[in-house]
């Protein structure tokens, strides 16, 4: 790889436009970079070019100027043919792709036979609800992580040329094996998005009135569990044996908690100190495991206070009171609002660094804000 | 119970001042009630007292002028002992209880043998994650839902009554029997609570960097995995029954989707389309109980496009660009934040009427913000 290479002028060829790949070809075509753009469906490819992702690849002279780079932003059940395809047609180039999981990939293309050197998996933590190059941001991967996961015979250049790549982009390198990507996203993202299916599951056949009881912890539990069934059915696929270890150590506690409360409910009174000390622990367990999600900028996590206001249902009430709590000169860490049941108003329920409860408290009761910490 | 009782001048005797009765108590003292406080610890009923949620038991000449209703605002593992004792005490009275849990109750009250024509249980969906008079709050349950839920033996007027408490204290009422009560908070909260604890505690031992992977998704489910084990374990221990149907239905559903994977496992690429057949309808059933959560004000669930604005983590920033959300005449029906990895801003996600997205993102590019659709 060339000196200009890093200088920002590298010919990057993306193949497939959908979100991801149009998002970077956004990104990296602000940055200076070379973008070509190639899809199996060339309305998708020019849909990416009129948004400024890149040229196409049709178009450009590019038997002259073969890529130095392809990103492969394909579905997760063509990449490894894909990659390999790109592999084989551009020997100088380094190729990587941008699927969620990377062991099956890797396996795939070893065996396939192609060789691998200058191949280096890689997987942007980011995503919209929203699909289609029509949905790209050029800051989809600004200030998100991008895990880079060379396999064994990657060399350490086409590694650095990816970690460029994901830096350009605007993003958090971080390096790791493809298992422990994949046992990674596993435990933070695929078994999460079951665990959050199969509690809103329950709720298909619940009468209405049941139904009107919930609150905001179902909707926080629940809010993933409307995510798309067929990209899903692909994902949780190829990460198989990664999601099954994780759910099974799930299902054992499960197991654990079903046990505890059948003795609960055959003698709800006498001898279930055990039973009770399981539910106790599947409690406190979950406390700990909560407590190491990373706070904000991915610094350890901090505990914050909570002040809680009342804020009319009208145009603009919010953003007076965040404009209030700006004024006082504190910094909001994090904002949940919930709309009240029949009523005209909502709770916002601000955390805040606990030095900063009583001085907020004070200046917005003094504007009037009804506020509670 | 007189004409007079239902306009505000009812005696509500309170029994435990923490969170519930200390609110409680502050809200029916503004509308008149004549309110007065009793509580093991005498410290703490009078702390209530001083936070203004009415007047110490002890205090009231309290013989000349018993309680027109009892509420038993006690820990879910004393509850029936108390009302129990009020039944006895004050036979003229309506008793109710706050227990986040109302089958266990009144089976303790149905072998102790009290006349029930004068209990009525109730369950207001209202709290906080702190606890304690200290933190009450007059507004704790407006705009929340308020389960009344009768026994066999109770009645009409008895039921009115504490229809009128929840009422007066700004929650909307829903009357239900005590088995529908338990088997609609074992599957809108009990379960999300454990499937949260349960998913949370997978990330006890993961290394650092794949605990940094977390995403906004693993965020929200496992937010309530925070709540205290000891609560927690009394009130699955007093719904023991109800928790462990809704349960063993999530367990059964985990199991097909773990062979599913398992199968998908020893077999990736051939026969396993049962396999991802499971796993598909395991995410569609997932999207059709989320869809059936009511959205604000309890209307039926509307969807809501999203815009993403990039906002600069300094005081004030999120302030500004809600005042400018709100000077655009757009009403948010939600927001999320999400803090950039590294970087020194957060995306703000803006939930707004579909119609609004158009007008709102040109208002907002028009002052300057990076703003995508």
């Amino acid at each position: 790889m060339s000196a200009a290479a890093h200088s920002g002028g590298l010919r990057v060829r993306i193949v497939g436009t959908g979100l991801i790949g149009a998002s970077l070809g956004l990104a990296l075509s602000r940055k200076g970079f070379q973008v070509s753009l190639d899809d199996p469906s060339p309305t998708a490819a020019a849909l990416a070019r009129d948004l400024g992702a890149g040229v196409l690849a049709a178009d450009a002279a590019i038997e002259d100027a073969p890529p130095d780079v392809v990103v492969v932003a394909a579905p997760p059940d063509v990449v490894a043919a894909v990659v390999a395809r790109e592999l084989s047609r551009w020997p100088d180039a380094v190729v990587t792709d941008a699927a969620s999981v990377k062991g099956a990939v890797l396996t795939a293309l070893q065996d396939s036979g192609v060789d691998l050197s200058r191949y280096v998996g890689s997987h942007p933590i980011a995503g919209r609800e929203k699909s289609g190059a029509v949905a790209a941001q050029a800051g989809l991967f600004e200030g998100r992580s991008w895990v880079v996961a060379p396999g064994p015979r990657a060399t350490a250049g086409a590694v650095d040329m990816v970690c460029h790549i994901a830096q350009a982009a605007g993003s958090a390198v971080l390096v790791m094996t493809p298992d422990e990507h994949d046992a990674a996203v596993a435990a933070v993202s695929h078994v999460p998005q079951i665990a959050a299916s199969l509690v809103a599951s329950r709720l298909r056949n619940l009468p209405f009135d049941a139904v009107a009881l919930s609150g905001q912890g179902i909707r926080d539990v629940t809010r993933i569990a409307a995510s798309d069934p067929s990209m899903w059915t692909q994902i949780l696929a190829a990460n198989a044996p990664a999601v099954r270890r994780v759910l099974e150590s799930l299902a054992e506690e499960l197991e654990a908690v079903l046990l505890a409360l059948r003795k609960l409910e055959s003698d709800p009174d006498g001898g279930s100190v055990g039973a009770r000390a399981v539910l106790a622990r599947t409690v406190a367990d979950g406390n700990a495991g909560q407590a190491r999600i990373p706070g904000k900028h991915g610094e350890a996590p901090t505990t914050y206070a909570t002040v809680i206001v009342v804020v009319p249902d009208e145009p603009g009430a919010l953003g007076r009171l965040l404009r209030d709590v700006g004024d006082a000169g504190v910094n909001m860490e994090d904002l949940h609002l919930e709309h009240g049941v029949g009523q005209p108003f909502g709770l916002a329920e601000l955390s805040v660094l606990p030095a900063a409860v009583e001085p907020l408290v004070a200046a917005l009761s003094s504007l009037g804000w009804p506020v509670h910490d």
